[in-house]
């Protein structure tokens, strides 16, 4: 946000002050240290202007990169997920439209406001660059994540955008699988966006923003709020519960497996796909409604059978500690003592091909439905190098056997092709448009 | 919970400590010092035990008192709210309920698990007495406010428990107002909860426990998630922006004014009403949703005109800074400079009477609507002492003239008499059912 702007007619001096220009960030420093009165100083060029970058920066994440941020970032707290549906037939204006969002994402991941005008210093006679309810708010380690869907590329048998023909095979349209219900309202998308912040008004804010930039160009089709993390990305991290009450991603991909991430995350050359997809990666997004009444009713024994781990501290029912390997072989006086058909059995690498996935989803609740219960569970996001060999036989395979099954449904379902981080001077989806 | 309870047959010795019987925040505390070895040390009875209690203790709020928490409280950040009806007939199946609710949050807000057993310690073949899911979470402030609604004393003319000649007369049905469009489904209930704490997952786990509590007596009719608070009840908080950008509730009451209290908040004895209420409050919660995509097609003048204050600062339009009196009589080149159909102008005490409320609402978003547009807006929540004089009014007025209505819409609404505080040994709305 530019501190140039012209000043605008003002009520009094104060309150042309609080037009001007300051970044998001800078406001919140001045208001935290005695008001507006110092911010104004700030703008006259004081030395605690330094100190307020600084600050600024301490808890933002770099937008510009090799990849995408919001993928191996540290798992922020809360979450707002959007899919849109673009409306525009014109390509120029759909590239035009992520141009804008490229710029506005890196503004608001820096801690300002969109726009050289920002909230409240543009013209007085046109409605503000951005909404406002941020304006108080740090960075809050905002991550603005970006994919794009099978239909973006062909829908119907049309070439829309004249992409068809660049789609990645990777891309498929996810089989069906035993017990699935999707509704059509939560699921696919052309385009899906994942904002995540440790603030959920940062991560609204995001979502809120890009939908109206988008206008004419684009609308939301499904959106989803999580209020809690369910996975660790990053060794630093302790592991969270999910709505079951059990500790959930222990063996989680983290950040710091660099050779992992290159072998079941990140997109590359060798894999043979689409070169503009290299350094990208897929998005899964599945939401999972839990019976979490008919869990709930559930036994501990029972619960801790279903999961193949403790309830208090996680770990393996082989034994150890929540980070000791489980050991499938060992055998209790009737069977295995991690159940063969337990989610933690299912689910590991070494019954899924050496698979790994990362996991980042959180936990939601949505209200409550006409029976009373409660709509809530596991809104699941998985990023993987190719969903066919990551994720469908695996999901296919626990969907099928997998005892956590009957406590679960699928209600919504998205697959999205994320591509590369963006160059400074780029935007996103550059390599898919400009080949 | 019980720190005596007696030790499950665990896998190995661990396990079996992490089953045993901690308290919800020692757990943390633990896992955040060295994990579950120091766990079981601070159990065996070290020195650490003192130290956790008073950790324990910094972020709970007290349950017992003269009036409920929740009210007065500072506002957390984040809610969730549920309406529950009530399916027995059973008058002392009612009373049951709300006997083990006390219990329950009087454990919950000290950051407790439930129960004897908690989320793993008791009977190994029997549904824990906890969900488990806050189990690594600390106290987070957690507050559960409990009121009863119209239909829990009088239903279709039925008086369902024998409480139909003890309702107080200004637990009304509220009027129709201009512009509601209310909806059945999120409006009414026999009993409302209020959960509010420093992370959702706290409020989460506690309207869920609740619910599981309440089985065979009562169910979840509608429920609410609120992601940012919206109101200062304390002058030591800032005040927040609404999902219009703008700060809200600047001329709240605040906690420390205890007189304001006195007069527009509780129920006292000399209001003339039914007993059971005095020290208690009216909880008036709407759901409002807000067009925000036109609000954003608005120029800053005009909203800044409709709301009748600055964007930036909060400043009355007729000057100064947020707290500023605003000055209703200053007049500019085009009339008043605080608009008279602006929203501060029809809400400020002085044009209603002198009256206040208590506001403590939230910021929602839940998902979008077949049109692409956010399902957004705010979950107003006021306490007063009698909304017959300190709601009605105001809402009339503002419905009918506030050039905020054009961009509202309510499609909720609740009306709640809030009992006071729970003695020692006594239990939510003991008053009521034992007079």
């Amino acid at each position: 946000m530019s501190r140039t702007s012209p000043q605008p007619a003002g009520k009094d001096a104060e309150a042309a002050a609080g037009r001007r220009g300051f970044s998001r960030r800078s406001l919140f420093t001045a208001a935290g240290t005695g008001g507006l009165g110092l911010a104004a100083g700030v703008l006259a060029g004081s030395s605690l202007a330094g100190a307020r970058e600084a600050q600024a920066a301490s808890d933002a994440v770099a937008f510009h990169g090799a990849h995408q941020a919001g993928i191996t970032t540290p798992a922020q707290d809360r979450m707002h997920m959007a899919a849109f549906d673009v409306t525009t037939t014109d390509r120029d204006e759909l590239t035009a439209m992520l141009r804008e969002w490229t710029a506005a994402i890196e503004a608001m991941a820096a801690g300002r406001e969109i726009g050289a005008g920002g909230a409240t210093a543009g013209d007085y006679e046109a409605p503000p660059e951005d909404t406002g309810e941020a304006s108080d708010l740090s960075a809050s380690h905002l991550t603005v994540t970006v994919g794009f869907g099978r239909t973006l590329f062909e829908q119907e048998g049309r070439d829309r955008f004249g992409l068809a023909a660049r789609r990645p095979a990777a891309l498929i349209e996810l089989p069906h699988f035993p017990g699935d219900a999707l509704e059509e309202s939560r699921s696919g998308g052309d385009i899906i966006v994942q904002a995540c912040a440790d603030d959920p008004q940062v991560a609204v804010h995001a979502v809120r923003n890009l939908a109206r930039i988008a206008f004419g160009r684009a609308r939301v089709r499904w959106s989803q709020i999580g209020f809690g993390r369910t996975s660790s990305t990053s060794s630093a991290q302790t592991t969270p519960r999910n709505l079951f009450g059990f500790k959930d991603g222990t063996a989680n991909l983290k950040s710091e497996d660099a050779e992992a991430l290159a072998g079941h995350v990140w997109v590359s050359g060798a894999q043979g796909g689409e070169a503009w997809m290299n350094g990208g990666s897929y998005l899964v997004a599945r939401r999972i409604r839990m019976h979490i009444e008919t869990w709930d009713r559930t036994s501990l024994r029972e619960q801790e059978a279903v999961i193949g781990r403790t309830k208090r501290e996680g770990s393996p029912l082989s034994g150890g500690k929540e980070f000791t390997a489980p050991d499938f072989a060992l055998q209790g006086s009737d069977g295995p003592l991690v159940p063969a058909d337990s989610h933690v059995a299912l689910a590991h690498p070494s019954r899924n091909g050496g698979v790994q996935m990362l996991r980042r989803g959180f936990n939601y609740t949505d209200g409550s439905d006409s029976l009373g219960r409660l709509d809530a569970g596991l809104f699941f996001i998985a990023f993987v190098s190719d969903p066919r060999t990551h994720y469908v036989p695996m999901q296919a395979t626990m969907a099928r056997r997998d005892a956590l099954a009957e406590y679960l449904r699928h209600t919504g379902s998205g697959l999205f092709a994320v591509p590369p981080g963006v160059p400074e001077g780029g935007y996103l989806g550059q390599g898919l448009f400009e080949a």
